[in-house]
């Protein structure tokens, strides 16, 4: 493997944006390369991760206040960023993260009810200001996510649990936290094929990894 | 029950301090004055708090960052304030809670690496801001904790595990974050007769709810 630098790159997106599949293809496209990566997402990537993930995806807990779902992803998140992330970086790895804490600034602060400081505090300390090199934001709206969703059919989809207006809010998060952070951020249109969302992607890498 | 007014009293101190004893002990006593009080603990009192406390405490997790520790902390917190103890307080109850924010300052910012601006931060994020009305400060020196700690014969205890000058960080972290807010911490010295203890809290907080 040739270790060219050090990159960290997250994908952040409503779900059905396509992000899960474009993390993977880039993944598979530095293996190819043989540039060192590794793929992660989020919750999870750790033992305490998986059982933090565990936590959270429970149905059972209706009674889990969006604080403490909150706090919960960035418990995960700090022990993915020390025991995975940090390390890969100093050994020169390109770590590809789908989500990281846009989502929890775009979901939790501006779809939810928590205080949009409060949440890029947190952010801040539990990844002890690990910013990304690059952000891809993978963009769709929510009424093409729907659109989407309803063809896979998953009608008991977290999509489907809570209301047009919520993603909605959620979407212009992700928009106006892309345009406060012009400098890491990429946003992409995510109606246009995959190949042709890829090739954006890769035109990006290349040229940030010099490959 | 008579139904005098809420009130959120903290017990704060080192492990044998004597601080979960007096929590019973009050709470005992509220309860034969027919003074509507619960006693909770930290971290745990939720379904969803037990289960973070059983992450927290597993042995196995050697790898657990003390950030993340910290924010799962956080996240059980957060549960039992918004699940427990304000509904409780809205209904009248005194609430007695046997370790509370403070312990997270003392013993992770003040005792261990994490920065003391972020400790206090999250903490008041995660407890929407709900401060204690009253915080007992049971003071007994990591010496005499440590000789207590012997008594017991526990070997395999944790404050074995860590060394003295970790628990003289939190000491004098304790004593730093009562100097810093006297208004509601009220410093008992911890080495006299569990009786004398005991008197000493009931005079605060007879005083307090005007028993």
């Amino acid at each position: 493997m040739v270790n060219l630098r050090a990159m960290f790159i997250t994908f952040e997106g409503l779900d059905y944006s396509g992000k899960s599949t474009q993390a993977k293809l880039l993944h598979e496209y530095l293996k190819h390369k043989k540039i060192k990566s590794i793929l992660l997402r989020e919750p999870g990537g750790t033992k305490i991760s998986e059982k933090i993930r565990n936590i959270l995806l429970d149905r059972k807990h209706l009674e889990m206040t969006p604080l403490t779902e909150f706090m919960l992803f960035s418990a995960s998140r700090s022990q993915l960023v020390s025991q995975v992330i940090k390390p890969h970086l100093k050994k020169g790895y390109v770590v590809i993260c789908d989500r990281y804490y846009d989502s929890s600034t775009a979901y939790q602060a501006y779809g939810g009810s928590l205080e949009l400081e409060n949440v890029i505090s947190v952010n801040k300390t539990a990844t002890g200001n690990l910013k990304p090199n690059i952000t891809f934001f993978i963009d769709i709206s929510p009424q093409k996510a729907f659109s989407r969703s309803g063809k896979r059919g998953s009608i008991l989809d977290r999509m489907e649990a809570k209301n047009l207006a919520f993603y909605d809010r959620v979407y212009r998060g992700f928009k106006d936290i892309a345009n406060k952070n012009k400098k890491r951020f990429v946003v992409i249109n995510g109606t246009h094929t995959i190949e042709q969302v890829q090739s954006r992607i890769l035109k990006t890498v290349n040229r940030k990894l010099k490959i």
